[in-house]
Order: C-alpha cells, then structure tokens, then sequence
C-alpha cells in the first residue's frame, strides 16, 4: 500500500530540482486550464438557469480533484448563450467565450490564481496567470 | 426569424424519405450515446457521492436538450471508482465502464429505449438498443 | 479466449429482437456521428492544408474502428478557418461548422449513408440519415 | 485590424507583473499537457502502425499551434494497445497509460521541458517539469 507521503515524494522526484514552489503552483494552475477548455466544449447548453448551474457545479467538483487546487471557480455567461428551448434544435454546445474560469492553486507557501476568459479586444479565450500570492 | 414548425420542417428535408418514425427514434438515441461517451470520458472522479451524483446530473440535463430525447439516465458505478481522496494524486478520470446510461427518444408514436453500460464477459462498453414501444 | 463469431453472438442479445438489419445499420451510423462530434471539437486548428489533411485523417481513420463502418469521410472546411498563424494567438479550435462527416455503415444486407455539417438556413450542425441502401 | 506585436502586447497586460519568462514558460508547457489529456482520451485506437503514427502526428502538429509552443513530441505505446482488429468490437479507446508526450515551450530566452507519462510505481499518468534550460 502507497501512503500519501510517498506518492508525493514519488513525484516530487520527476520534477526538475530547480523548480520552485511558486511554479509548481502556477504549472498546476495552468495544467487545470488546458484541461477544462478541452474537457467541457461541447456540451448542449441553453440559457436554463438549472442546467447552467448544475454544470459549473461539476466543472469546479470535479476539475477540483486534481493535486493542489484549492478552489476552481466557473461562471457561464448565460447572456451569450441561447434562450430556452422552443423547438428540437433550438440550443448551442458550450464554448471558450461562455467561460470565465478562475482556478486557486496552492504549493508550499504560494497560491497562483489563473484565469481563463474570452477577452473580446483580442477575440480570443485567454488563459493566463491573473495573480500570485505568498502565504 | 425561423418558427418552431419551420426549423423542424427543413430538418425533415434532409432524411432519406424512406426513414420511419421509428428509426428515426433510434437515429437520435444512437447520437445520444456517442456523445455521451465521447463528451465526458477523461473528467476527473472519485467516490465521493456528492460529486458522482452532481455529475450524474450534469449529464442528463444537458444531454436532454438534444432533439427528441425524453429522458436521459445516468448511472455512474460508484464501487468501480477510488475511494475518497487521501492525498493529492489520489483520484480517477471517468471511464467507460463506469457509465450506465438509459437513453429515451420519442419520434412521432415510436419510442426508443437505447443503453450504453459495460459487459463484462465481453469486456465492452456496449451501446444497444434495449426496447423499441409504441406509445 | 473469445473468437469473432461468439463476441457479436453476445452483443445481438443484447438488442431488442425486433431490431432489423436496417436499423442496425442507422443505429451505427449515428453513434458515430454523435461520438465524431464530442470528441474532435475543440481541437487547434489554423488554414494549414497539412494539418487540416492529417486532423481529417485521423478522424477518418479512428471512427473507422467502431463496429459495422465502411468507410468514415471528413472535409473540414478550410475557408470558415483563420488564416495561417501570423502570431502567437493567431489560430481558432474545430467547430461543428467547420465539419462535413459522411460514415457509411453495413449491417447484414443493409448500408446506412449517415451525414453531419452546418446548415445556413438554420445555423445548426445537422446529423441526419443522407441515404440508405440495400446491397 | 490588429496586427502581431498587439496581439501579445494585449495579452502581457492580463499577467500579473511579477511573472517572469521562466514562469510563463512553464504556464504555456502545463497548458498544452492539461489539454492533450483532456482533448485525445477516449479516441478508438487498435495497434495498427498507421493509425497509430496518423494519430501521434495529428496531437503533435494541431497542439502546437497554441501559443509559445516549440515542438509536442507525442509517442503512443502501441504494446499496451490490443492487436489489430479481428471482431467488430475488438478495438479500444485511447487512455493515459498509452500517452508519452514531451512539450517544449519557448518565452524570452528560457525554455520549458514538460511531460506526460504513465507512472508504474504511483498508477498515475503523471504531468510534471522534466527540464528547464536558458537558451
């Protein structure tokens, strides 16, 4: 049987020894918004308060269990998303630019906040590291 | 702007004339399972039954909004699953053999009841279709 | 060891006996569509001919794997794509829009010629049974 | 119209301040394993050399054009896949365990080496730093 501390010397091994805490923070932040945008595209979405809800729960659950998040937080813009259902085909499938994404990380001493969101002067889903704090 | 009878009017323009109600019922239970499968593999797990059960729920609910689904039941197999977190690399991605799923579509009098869950003496994530009614 | 005859002995169990070779064939058919959707969107994708032939390949060549296809044809639609990277954010990620599926599917004496891409006249990316045929 | 060095002048304005190019550089790399985890899972493979290779090449070429990326080195372990296809349902999707996947990143003059593998010892398909170098 592993025990927790040996799983995380097991992988502590892999890393280059020059990393810090502080960019082990920021890869794990980073690692959780690659996977979410290519995760979650995709999925039917309408401007129902219910489902809305119920699927940025899952996002921020789920995404969560993975090492050092502290808090996955996830708003949908419903504004950009259709109104509800009035024949068969009327929905969309979510997208970047329906996601604002902000994940907390925390690693020894330091917590990465980082951030996915469509910035529209760009038009583009924009990942990025929004801001670091010592702890 | 496109009314109700009309989208669903230039939809039937593009099926073969030959297709009946019910096999258009399986068509749309058929697509139903594929997605699922493909969509929501690979999301991060674990046995705790708040997050199975929000995510059990994010699946139907959305999944439903697609043309002519009734009902969407998901079933993800907790007992397959690693138990609860105990250190941080401590959990699973959702696998096909996790989900049971139950597919209703309705098409004019035809019901179609599809399924996707695992067999084990075949060692498969098998989608059938399970029951065809009249209703 | 399981041999081929006993595997697709044990999944026709499963299905409904009222189930004929022709809805076997709709029912493949639009599995594949429903999983080539859920599954390739959201992948990088700039006016490459390269890459746009190799992503196209590779859809082709996977989705062929599933039981009962015959063949898998994937167009992207380079024109609806951005231009070759001019800068560092310069690409978009594979939409339904971007798509033009054709799977062809045989079940005992039947073909299903199964479809999915964007129609204007209703903004939505369609799936529906283009044709079938007796061979 | 926005021309190239806007673009990443835009996006410089969103980091917080104090990251520096090795940082970014390690921001870009765990993006990209993040997203290739989350986006190839659950895509059928078979141990066929050619489907095999055409999938390695699609995850390398499209996954590099996001940003700051130098090359994606992907190596798909066909011995952990089951042989080539002799039944209808004898294929399996791809998992986490058959990934080796090596990013380069490249941001001012620091390049960051990131990884993906399968981990015997831990059961993990593990993402972390391999190598940092100044260049």
């Amino acid at each position: 049987m592993i025990v927790m501390k040996s799983v995380e010397d097991v992988v502590k091994k892999y890393f280059d020894r020059s990393v810090t805490d502080r960019e082990r923070a920021i890869f794990e932040g980073a690692v959780a918004l690659g996977a979410i945008y290519h995760q979650f595209l995709g999925i039917p979405v309408c401007k129902d308060e219910g489902i809305i809800r119920t699927l940025e729960e899952t996002i921020s659950k789920t995404m969560k269990l993975q090492p050092y998040r502290e808090s996955v937080e996830v708003k949908i813009n419903a504004d950009e998303i259709k109104g509800e259902k009035s024949h068969a085909y009327d929905y969309e499938t979510l997208k970047g630019r329906h996601l604002d994404v902000k994940v907390r990380t925390k690693f020894g001493n330091t917590r990465a906040i980082v951030r996915m969101r469509h910035i529209p002067e760009i038009e583009f889903t924009l990942m990025y590291i929004e801001k670091m704090e010592e702890v």
